[in-house]
């Protein structure tokens, strides 16, 4: 691979304006971010809530890990479906920060896709304790014996096999009609991942979704692990896609296009 | 959004004819409804039959939320793929609501799909009472702790994420061919949400599923709150859906197409 | 309906020939029966074998019941779409019958196709027991409380719907291209109502499902339920269909495009 | 058949040459299945560490081989979508050699697909130990009471079944379009057949996935069972999908493009 492909790669990143990300169809695009995000976190905090109701412990157990997979899988696909021909259905930043990273949206785009999807997040919690008489997903947190550092490798493994996914199902033009494929993909991969790091740190991928607990339960300790991993891991694959997979020519690819 | 915008959806809304409801395709459509509901209710309500035989207890456990999370996004994908070609697949007065509010049914073909979801509902229940030896679901009810108001939101919520996966995956112009992603977004999001409110109210989103039991078992306490919160979630999904996202021109669509 | 569309249905019944069911395109669909059936088998019994090892239990619990609806749902739907294209991906004498009724197959066809079924089945059986050093597949029976005619209500109403399920994804016409909806459909509706009958009659739908393991076992009490109900049902759903949700020209359809 | 048709197999059989195996689009392919088995490997043997550090036990218990067969065949799933347009998404060396046997691949392109799956498989499993502080897989390992033989007719069968699946769904020219039927019956027959082997030899069906474990564990203990059964039962498929189910022309096809 050759300086000028990385260099290339530089040269795809987009910057956008003001304007652009206030133009209708940007803000029905977060409107889709919002309401997706919240569809997805209502269902996966909302599993872990209905769970420790049931049964008086946290969610890491075998079977708690199984709820939460199937919760997360089922939902994640069903907002990824119904967002994508409106926005692409990213509900997560570090999905929407790996389609940057490989100049497929603006930055003020991005931005604005990540201001719907911390806000959808908080409502699901809020519509939650409202829903539930006043509990509460707890915050994701490290189990006894995982240090920060072995979290953010995790989050980094698990969230570049996500992005990838997204890549080569999604943006890859290569990939033929959008269809049924993507979300599959997207939703299985947080699903299995889930019931790996399910019982290390409880499994994010995604700092929308640890953002809204952490928000509403006001608990930031290693908060910041649930960003770092998932936006390198996040921007790492849509690096590596492009570099390697993706052959572009030089025109500019529409920026809500992916 | 201009107030225009908004007339425009209240002037979509179809009242339609005796008539136009008794025609063949009317009825043959009425027909699919009623099957597609039995099946799908023979296995979510069945499921919940079974496990309660094996265990002696009533659902609300860990596992039971996973069996009923299993049958009905199982059963519910079936039902709506086996109806989609006939009658758009609805299964459920709340999709059918949340389709005439956005001017996709008119109303004497709404209430005949609601006819015949109920009736395939009761159908399913006097079935499996002949099946099991004279065993049958226990009607929806609230878990300890739960007030009918928690109840009314949770509904409202969970349907209305139901109600937009079907605007966003059936109904939108958008989505391309109907394919296999609408009714595996709609089984899923259904086994989704049971995860999360199986441990509060039962987590209906469908006042036929409810209906059934409530009848057979003839217990109607807080009944109305599985009639309310799904037709308001679902009626305000079409809203927001139509006003949103969808761009009509003006000539009106045909009813059954849905 | 009047009654010429009745006689309709009868005259679609078709007989061929000896001749025709030795043709080479008939014997490769049969070869491919067998081997799809002998995959379903081998994973939907073995996963009971298995999980009876592992508990000393029956697999009449809620967990036994997750595994068997997992292990058939799964392995049903690729066994329907490996052979779909050769066969069409009937694995189960009672779709073949329903096939039969609706005028989608020959007499001497549909009895290779049997014959093929009834083979695969044993030979999984005889498989698992080389495979597991003697384990076997207990046959199907009834629980305890359920009678012959509790089971037979079941079979049919669970049969009827997977053939109706059969008829509506994958022959109606209307279906479209086939794709993933028809064996995704078929899989999951026999993985929702193990979920349901799995606690009463162990929920086969399938002949050669309860065949196998009642032939390796020696054990055939109650077994002509497992026939009647299947076929009944299965039979039913095809007249029903027909009758209601096909518009038929008269012309004969191509015998194994099913 | 006639010994034309089988000696028409042998000649389908493709060496190659190192400069094609060299060739970029060679290693592209070669990147896609490293990155694809290490994302299934880390997800299936994570499931696995992830369950043993919650209950203390291995996995072989009815709940472990639940959460084995969702991890598997959701990240199974994943791994075959995402590497389906750039290597033909095998992911696992019996795969890789039924295609080989089939003439759908050279022997140079195919033992480099194997030096990447090994190394996937590998990188994932070291990429485990750091995320989880030093836990890792045990090795495969036959329960008490299985024989090697009994362990390699169980792996035979069920990668027999696998490469069947493979052949039908993403090989056979009549399958249409590959789209979403091709990877889901992948990941669904791994998914239940874990369901029945994993109760006995913990249901590898895939060299590349046995041989991370061993290694990182440098636990070798019928470690060829892991080996020589995939590869019979994935090389008779190749042979029998090929001779009853293919009818070829006589020009060569591509190697890489299956």
């Amino acid at each position: 691979m050759s300086v000028s492909r990385i260099n290339n790669i530089g040269s795809r990143i987009a910057i956008g304006n003001r304007e652009e990300a206030l133009h209708p169809s940007a803000l029905k695009a977060a409107l889709a971010e919002f309401i997706s995000t919240l569809i997805f976190v209502f269902a996966g905090q909302g599993s872990g809530i209905a769970f420790s109701k049931l049964t008086g412990d946290g969610v890491t157990t075998p079977t708690g890990l199984i709820v939460a997979a199937l919760a997360h899988a089922f939902a994640l696909f069903t907002a990824v479906s119904v967002g994508a021909n409106i926005s692409g259905g990213h509900v997560n930043p570090a999905v929407t920060f790996g389609a940057f990273v490989g100049g497929n949206i603006t930055l003020f785009t991005g931005l604005l896709y990540w201001l719907a999807q911390l806000l959808g997040s908080t409502a699901a919690c809020f519509l939650l304790k409202l829903s539930t008489g006043g509990l509460s997903a707890g915050p994701f947190a490290l189990s006894s014996g995982v240090s920060v550092w072995n979290a953010l490798v995790l989050e980094i493994v698990m969230t570049f096999g996500l992005v990838y996914t997204v890549y080569a199902t999604a943006v890859d033009p290569k990939k033929g009609s959008l269809g049924t494929i993507a979300p599959l993909a997207i939703g299985f991969i947080v699903g299995a991942n889930i019931l790996v790091g399910g019982a290390f740190d409880g499994a994010s991928m995604n700092p929308a979704v640890s953002f809204g607990p952490a928000l509403v339960s006001w608990s930031w300790e290693a908060h910041w692990v649930y960003w770092a991993g998932p936006l390198i891991g996040g921007g790492l694959a849509g690096v590596v896609y492009e570099l390697f997979f993706i052959s572009h020519s030089h025109e500019q690819l529409p920026t809500t296009e992916y």
